[in-house]
């Protein structure tokens, strides 16, 4: 006989029939019913046992954690909280799970104890409600962007190339660590390394994803990223998945069109597909900010605020204009703030991100039109000289969620910047080879994966929404 | 006025209206057809222009690789070829191409060439055809998960653990290349590195997606892995992208059944999806092919070749089965083959893999029930103590494209597998936890994707049908 899921079980549709059930045992009440968890759903099924047809050797091993087959007949349940049960003809445990030893018994644990056992944390709730949201989240993606006629590029993980700027790098080397063989004048001689030459973890798919809208129009890259920088946070991970579109002739307002209904898109599939889950994720936020002062829990609940931001416009502010906020803001004029806003130019910290879009605007901004001097040199210039089409995302409760901007296609411009920047143009021979044949306007994104997952599942530590976290000190499993 | 895409204008809908599309000249005969693409898709639309109507500079600047901004009336093809073609109004250049500089001329240019521009190859009608495919496939990998109620989990990227095994492993540090701190008895001291610990790029998510199965039920990894192997072959990579899905309570038989469903699906999605990419394929094979001798030619085309493997059941053998085939086929007796196969537990080479597939069965081939002593670890041992509840699936011209197998799921079991190989049983200390809480039957297996999508396209080299190959002394880009 074949299995069924739970969550085809859980549909109702063959009551009455004989089903066999794969599960891991959630809780086992009064030697009688046991609630089975197979993963498909964050809901059990009740299987009834009739403890007197069943040896107690083997109902002792229906504990918390172990794996069973179930065989029964799927009935209507006479009880509250389940459409159906099954009553229990045959139960075969196949893996036990000793309640002396095994660490995730029904109970509240807190996350931090569950971190140090990421291999096991999936089998509560909360995570394996997470986890499923952020495979949905992922699906949705890839149907938005097939949907809308880009092509999925996997740009290189190991980059030869030291100018994406971006960030802190991780080498990738199979040289001899200790003893690594040395040039004629002393230095690492990396033409003897695996590559040929000294590389790296990208930190981000960009440049190469540019190269490849230049003639496939409209593409992203959904990959893994890195950064080797020391930041112990509760945003930052070494490494992080991140979606990085890239469209040809786009301007930056179609950029920014883009952006928003992208993400508008992805959270309505969320919202359709993960009903289960957001509410039980809902219900954990709710329950962890009772112990919060009023002032600190999140204004909407975490259903509302996802349908908040799917069905509203996101505001779209100069930087300009943020700054002549800023400047006059209450938190600025009392020095309420770590870093004073004064003037033009500054670059913004995350308290005035937070301030801009949880009390000023209380809704998702788009910032665009930032100082070409704190952006990156693949930047469009404006015609003003000075500001570069740059657009950041800023989100409640996340900051920064996307970073944008038109791209930089005029040769002559972009070779000044690099130049400038002291960046040695043989090293982006062939990033400026796109400028020199057949370029145009064009414009992408990078979105930060993690950072969409926390703000759609209510989480607060970005280490919980990706299986196995890497971070300073930390690669464990 | 807003722009549509090429592949929107091709389908017609909108004959005498006035349109603008944005694309790169791929021709430009008679100072008058241009034959536009942007990528969307194989075609290109025609654009035709009444020379008198512009200035001579303009003209010039019109050639390939140039990218344009077109406007103009879209009107039913007069010309053969083409359905519906432009009469131009205007025509602005955004970006020329100099014929003296820019590679990618119309004419034919050799692979080889071409992957030394591989920021550019992408422009020509054989890469672009080979990325979208690409491209489908991924969607349809996702598609098919989804649809089956599998869960997509990404596994860790920089592991740290060391006891994978299935291949030479990149080391991933930020420590001073030259200089790393040492520990006192002389060592290189990981922990002052970025991890605490030494770290390496991933060969494999399987140890990972167990742990998820094991709640999950159903899922699956699609991300880079890597081997620091120097394989100059045209079928490896050092950076490749894998497929594993991971089913808890499936043994083997449902492992190959799902193999084999899957494989035949995304093949079918590919099928529907890009005809005209797959038309275009083909015969770039069949004019490769034309200057090879007879024997060497593929006995289908390339489209009869994939209905063939979506519509044909798999051939499942046992290695032992296929150990005697080959002991008695021509080529062993007749010492054809470089390692002659004269006892049962020899592990297979390519050379025997394709004579399995390719002369003996002509189809797709299942070989399970390996020796123990030629596999992993982690695979389940069998009731005959000697093989092993592994499965490889060989492919024509491809050889391996799948390796999986139920894994072993008993603790005692597994525990002396291990220390009979001497790995530290604290390495794999949470792998060992899946098999004390609640161990089950489980199954998964890998695919390289890279050689599905040689497969599918009908490419000869894995070089070209990755966006940029890293191969050893190659990172480029």
């Amino acid at each position: 006989m074949k299995s069924q899921s739970i969550q085809e079980l859980l549909s109702g549709k063959n009551v009455l029939q004989e089903v066999t059930v794969f599960g891991w045992v959630k809780t086992f009440r009064s030697n009688r019913f046991i609630a089975l968890n197979d993963g498909s759903t964050l809901n059990n099924i009740q299987c009834v046992v009739n403890f007197e047809d069943f040896e107690d050797e083997l109902l002792k091993q229906i504990s918390t954690g172990a794996a069973l087959k179930v065989t029964g007949t799927l009935v209507e349940s006479q009880g509250k909280g389940q459409s159906v049960e099954i009553q229990v003809k045959n139960v075969e445990v196949l893996g036990s799970a000793d309640p002396e030893t095994y660490p995730i018994q029904p109970k509240k644990h807190s996350l931090e104890f569950l971190r140090e056992k990421a291999h096991l944390r999936i089998r509560t709730n909360t995570f394996s409600a997470v986890m499923r949201v952020r495979s949905a989240l992922s699906f949705a993606i890839h149907q938005y962007f097939r949907e809308n006629g880009f092509y999925y590029v996997h740009t290189p993980i190991v980059t030869g190339s030291d100018a994406e700027g971006a960030g802190e790098m991780f080498r990738v080397s199979t040289l001899d660590a200790k003893n690594p063989p040395l040039t004629e004048t002393g230095e690492v001689d990396y033409k003897e390394d695996f590559f040929g030459k000294e590389t790296n973890l990208t930190v981000s798919g960009q440049l190469e994803a540019e190269a490849y809208a230049m003639a496939l129009g409209k593409v992203y890259t959904f990959g893994p990223t890195f950064r080797a920088e020391n930041s112990n946070t509760s945003r930052h991970l070494a490494e992080f998945w991140m979606v990085e579109p890239e469209v040809a002739f786009n301007d930056l307002d179609a950029n920014m069109d883009l952006s928003e209904d992208f993400i508008k898109n992805v959270i309505k599939y969320v919202l359709e597909h993960c009903q289960e889950d957001l509410q039980f994720l809902e219900q954990r936020l709710l329950d962890e900010e009772k112990s919060k002062p009023q002032a600190e829990r999140s204004e909407m609940a975490l259903i509302e605020k996802l349908k908040f931001v799917a069905e509203n416009n996101f505001k779209r502010v100069t930087y300009t204009e943020a700054i002549d906020i800023l400047k006059n803001c209450k938190p600025n004029k009392k020095k309420k703030f770590k870093y004073i806003i004064d003037e033009w130019g500054a670059d913004l910290q995350s308290e005035h991100e937070r301030y801009l879009v949880e009390k000023h605007f209380q809704c998702p901004v788009i910032l665009f039109d930032y100082p070409a001097k704190i952006k990156a040199f693949y930047m469009r210039l404006n015609e003003d000289g000075k500001t570069v089409r740059a657009m950041d995302i800023l989100f409640p409760g996340i900051g920064e969620i996307v970073g944008g901007s038109q791209r930089e296609e005029r040769l002559d411009v972009l070779k000044q910047k690099i130049s400038e920047l002291g960046i040695d143009e043989k090293e982006l021979w062939w990033y400026l080879d796109l400028r020199k044949f057949g370029t145009a306007v064009h414009s992408g994104f990078g979105l930060g994966f993690e950072r969409l997952v926390l703000f759609t599942t209510g989480m607060g530590n970005i280490r919980d929404v990706i299986p196995f976290p890497r971070t300073p000190q930390n690669a464990e499993f």
